[in-house]
């Protein structure tokens, strides 16, 4: 249902770089048709993105290409899945060829990172939006879920939190960082976040549940105690941050940005204390830093917090949640 | 990334009618979880409908419940698939209760009489748009795919074409229609499509080739030939209409209806000359008549129409192409 001259978009799309082997029609009939490996389990997240509450309006086309697929990738990762296959329906509210092109261009690099392909879409004139369905595999039986955490289990993240809210308030001129690296590493944590496809491979058999951040830790942790029947305490003082927000954030800021700043794209998962000596050689060579922040106890207790073995009161309230929730 | 009070949405497409066996997780994970069959391929297709675009913005939340699905049912149909799984991306303007439980009953509706399963989804705020994300199986090789045309095929449509494009022109009072059934049938076929599901399945040993009306004749039999390195001969006076269109559309804006009308989401399809006697018991029974139009030849042939017999012009030109394309 392309529109008139919105067709000629479709060739910026329609370069196909990689051919995958399980890809037996794409672009370029009624429906893509695939085929799925044995014992394989699809894997399917859909995410739109506005402009305005997903990006903001002035984001290069370059950043958005890479940053609409790292967040459905993201999805994957926190499945366990292998990234195969993706769609995207983009609505743009004119031909912007240069546009098309570094946005288009982008997203291609990323696709043939992961050996992607895609696979269909469709493009339609209006305010600037996309939706991406992401279609990954899985051996079956082997996915991460959210509902598989018990009591005992130990709370893991990878990565600092609260980077990629850090980075937005330097966009959006709300921090001051003064060191140039650290202001570079913050905004690209935010406009780059690197989805951890091959921490959630490497989790599969280890974690019993596993969910990314994208609304923030309470909020995402919270689904996995919500899907699993469980409570929690997390250790504030266990918290990782990275230099560049220990050097240039309040630390009360800090908190509420590693609690509830959201976008951070990291795992959040569980591991059993039989699993915890397996970790390191599971994931400790992947180049990020993964912390225990808690561990998962009964529902009746609830989501807690301590400091120093202490219980304590988190006040989120009052937290400007910033432009994207 | 639902959000704020937008999470409320989410019920309304949460509820899960229908349970396929082949949906491992449903919605309320990072992804959904589904299992293909051995031997069978997986078709997937991607619709972005937007207001004033797509639709006409006063529209009922229940046609437009129906139509979402319905045109996205098409594309499979068009592959010869069997409905399987859905993900809907829906962004709104706000967060209308009554509007949402129309829309979703309606969808719902049609989800359990193709005994589908609504997998996953995102909600956001914008102006009313929504992308479908259709998921079908089809049997490895029996797939109906757009580039297996060959010269001496014959061409056939279901149903009747141009009833969607005088049905929308009766909705823009741009074309009177007295009999009110006759009106209601024309306004029906625009705003309630029948996906040709079961001919799709039906034609899968059958046909060579085959495409779904969604933008025309003319527009979508051209695909076809493109695919299939392939002309085409048209008669003109085998065209089929309806009585209401007969009755009520002068002829020879009827023919460009039919030609280039768009949105009837019959199937047009080709067959060799072998299976032309084995069309009756395949895809007779189904209510709705089937006709042939033409044939396929060479490509250096071209695209041409006859009428009695003897080659005509037809002239497009001025058409004024309604304003879903």
């Amino acid at each position: 249902m392309a529109c008139g001259e919105f067709s000629l978009i479709a060739r910026y799309f329609d370069r196909v770089r990689s051919t995958r082997r399980d890809v037996e029609t794409g672009i370029g009939d009624d429906c893509a048709l695939l085929s799925v490996a044995e014992k394989q389990l699809l894997a399917i997240s859909t995410d739109t993105l506005v402009s305005g509450i997903h990006f903001l309006p002035d984001i290069s086309p370059r950043d958005l290409g890479y940053k609409a697929l790292a967040v459905n990738l993201s999805d994957l990762a926190a499945m366990g899945a292998d990234p195969a296959w993706l769609t995207l329906a983009i609505t743009l509210p004119e031909v912007d060829e240069s546009w098309l092109e570094a946005f288009s261009d982008s997203l291609f690099e990323q696709l043939d990172y992961y050996d992607m392909q895609l696979i269909g879409g469709d493009t339609t004139r209006g305010p600037l939006a996309m939706t991406l369905g992401i279609h990954g595999l899985v051996p079956a039986g082997r996915a991460l879920k959210r509902s598989g955490a018990r009591a005992g289990d130990w709370i893991y993240i990878t990565g600092t939190p609260g980077d990629s809210a850090a980075g937005l308030a330097i966009l959006q001129d709300r921090l001051d960082v003064e060191n140039p690296q650290q202001a570079d590493y913050l905004v690209k944590r935010h406009l780059r976040p690197k989805p951890r496809v091959l921490h959630g491979q490497a989790l599969r058999d280890l974690a019993s549940s596993a969910i990314d951040l994208s609304d923030g830790l309470i909020s995402d942790l919270g689904h996995i105690l919500k899907a699993s029947d469980c409570g929690a305490r997390i250790m504030l003082d266990w918290l990782p941050y990275s230099d560049a927000v220990r050097d240039n954030v309040d630390p009360e800021q800090a908190l509420r940005w590693a609690l509830s700043g959201g976008e951070d794209y990291e795992l959040c998962f569980t591991v059993p204390e039989l699993n915890r000596g397996a970790l390191d050689v599971a994931i400790g060579n992947l180049g990020v830093p993964f912390t225990c922040i808690g561990q998962v106890g009964p529902a009746s207790e609830g989501l807690h917090f301590f400091e120093d073995g202490k219980p304590v009161t988190v006040d989120l309230k009052g937290y400007d949640h910033f432009a994207s929730h």
